[in-house]
């Protein structure tokens, strides 16, 4: 049989694209911000993880040049090798200080992050213990090491008690949770997670790619939110989202930083982060620091929203306090079709269908950034409402609709 | 047990410190070039993937630097969703037409383009053949998919041949082999590797990391230098070598390219490349194609070391003509005392010990830019002679050697 043959039976991206439905890869032509040109016509971004809008604020800008220009484009080889800069040691330290941990790693990206840390650190007898809701890395970092994955259900701690109490005391045992979960919004249940490693003898990871500049009086994240920097292991986060760059960190004690450093193929074996994306990340952190107000904001952004679509009339996953509100659709059909209406309306949100969701349990996922002005969110917020509020139930109804939008 | 304890035993790299022979992460004060400041000291660099030496080339800083003052820092999520640029198109168009083949896709790191394509196209009833000597990315993404990895021996025909034969006739088939071997330099034999494919129904997949910019006589890579590009079904590379950037490329038939994309899990729960990254390797591409005496220099520059080398006495392996140059050190402490008076003396190289060499092999792997002069390569091969022929057998012979370079 030919490998290709499944490559060859793939038509469901050509199908929605015939249908003038298919929602992915638009192309900016601008910055990445809270109004951007996306494929000829300007769009408000509420599908970013731009939490502070920091991608196009001229601090990073003029720190990312002068970046360029002194370290060159690139550095043509691994950390581990010939691939360190001084300017990766300075962020290390800077996040390490600012997470009150002993020690800090980087990755070249956040998904190589995770990959990286729990490939390094479970082994071949060790348990990982996996909300089942957990970013997509942390699956594929578990596939990775040689160690059992246990799944347990979503934010559920007596599924979690049930599978630890399970568990053969002698074996290692890591729990590994998404701070905030990127689909739902959900922040975890942190203080009883702990409360059961303890029991347990279970060591905690939290990945807060979308806790840090989100939660905590300063923004450090979820462990700050919840009172429990001390008590988790170790904390992942990414430059991505908050830090306005690309890679990821791991922030842990110094002996656990070391180990993955000398064990972890997706660190060694990988080109180090560019200067630029290393300095912008570094000067992102250090605006996070100095302002605390951008975090703060971020959430009475989130809450304005919130009450604005509740208000509305819309039905909106509603657990939470962070800038991710996920609203329903339903079917898939359906959340093509608004995808597609919103966009060609200005309004630039992504679509979540199975196997992300379950089946007729479709989303939009929006996601906001501390920049977003009231006045902006009024607007996208009265688009929403307007399309999602007569969007019929109806398959050929709806297509009528998306006929007459042409 | 605690899952820590692991780390808690780990004292190699705490060992080689207190012997003053660490030989990782030293840290770069200035841009990466044929010679650097680290740590303080001048030092020639032939240690870096650096073939074109573009990481300083202002072309390129000038296109990053725009890059970031038109684009911003990041683009604050997956090319999938909401972090396609124009620029990333442009990037992949140019890509496909300069390697001949219909389609592009690019990735955020070299090492997550092997797992991105190799976990996506290889299902759970296919077989990958995989030569013992491939990157660790192509083993890290064989075991991301639910594929069977079968290896083969290194560049060894016959073996592989005997593999493919007793293969399963129905069940889809992938060879996977890099073009250019990282640590020795061997070039694999495509020749024969194509001929199998096509005896036993597999497709061929090479990653020509150490290829591109380097082979062939538009520096096309492994496929151009055989004559073999319209041959291979898949060809993957990084931009952090001759492209003197960050991330990866796979090139390949529309409708495989387009699978990918969709399928993908390290592509698409990931951060797109930065703005700086993408403008950056584009203009080393555009760099590469106006100026193939790039690729022909380089191999003026390997040829004149490996001879310099050998006239010198040194053991050096010599299959080849890439900028690759590994010198045998033999021992573990041979190697680590050898880099540390080389780095001492100024000049950067790599230390390759067990697992990535057999007991009693070890090298230090030497490797060569095409703006390296033949006057800083005589320099070069000087210390290096001087250091190597002077280095006693002995391991207490060693330590004194070591102690008398303080």
């Amino acid at each position: 049989m030919d490998l290709f043959n499944k490559c060859y039976a793939y038509e469901l991206a050509d199908k929605y694209k015939e249908m003038g439905l298919y929602p992915y890869f638009h192309a900016l032509e601008t910055k990445q911000d809270i109004e951007v040109v996306m494929e000829g016509k300007r769009r408000i971004m509420i599908g970013s993880n731009n939490y502070l809008g920091l991608t196009g604020d001229q601090r990073i800008i003029d720190a990312g040049v002068e970046a360029i220009k002194n370290f060159g484009s690139g550095v043509s080889g691994s950390r581990f090798l010939n691939g360190t800069l001084t300017i990766h040691l300075q962020l290390e330290n800077e996040l390490a200080e600012f997470l009150n941990k002993e020690a800090c790693m980087t990755f070249s990206t956040g998904y190589q992050t995770n990959l990286g840390i729990i490939s390094a650190i479970a082994g071949r007898n060790d348990l990982i213990f996996c909300d089942r809701e957990n970013h997509a890395s942390i699956y594929d970092g578990a596939r990775l090491s040689f160690a059992k994955m246990v799944r347990y259900k979503h934010n559920d701690m007596e599924d979690l008690e049930k599978r630890l109490a399970e568990a053969n005391p002698e074996t290692g045992k890591l729990i590994v949770t998404d701070g905030v979960f990127s689909m739902t919004g959900d922040i975890c249940n942190l203080p009883e997670i702990v409360r059961l490693a303890k029991k347990y003898g279970a060591r905690v990871m939290v990945d807060d790619a979308h806790g840090l500049g989100v939660l905590g009086k300063s923004g450090r994240g979820t462990a700050e939110y919840f009172g429990l920097e001390d008590e988790v292991d170790i904390i992942m986060g990414t430059f991505s989202k908050s830090l306005a760059s690309l890679g990821g960190y791991m922030v842990a004690d110094t002996k656990v930083v070391d180990y993955v450093r000398h064990k972890s193929r997706p660190f060694i074996f990988c080109a180090a982060i560019t200067p630029a994306n290393a300095r912008t990340a570094l000067e992102a952190l250090r605006i996070l620091k100095a302002e605390p107000q951008r975090p703060k904001r971020l959430l009475e952004v989130a809450d304005y929203v919130r009450k604005s679509l509740i208000n509305k009339g819309l039905k909106i996953i509603d657990h939470s306090i962070v800038p991710i509100i996920p609203i329903y659709t339903y079917t898939v059909l359906r959340t093509m079709v608004a995808c597609k209406i919103l966009y060609e309306r200005g309004v630039y949100v992504n679509p979540v269908v199975p196997p992300a969701t379950p089946e007729g349990e479709c989303l939009i996922r929006t996601s906001y950034t501390s920049t977003h002005t009231f006045k902006l969110m009024d607007e996208a917020v009265e688009i929403i409402a307007d399309v999602l509020n007569n969007l019929p139930e109806d398959e050929e109804e709806l297509l009528k609709v998306l006929e007459n939008e042409k």
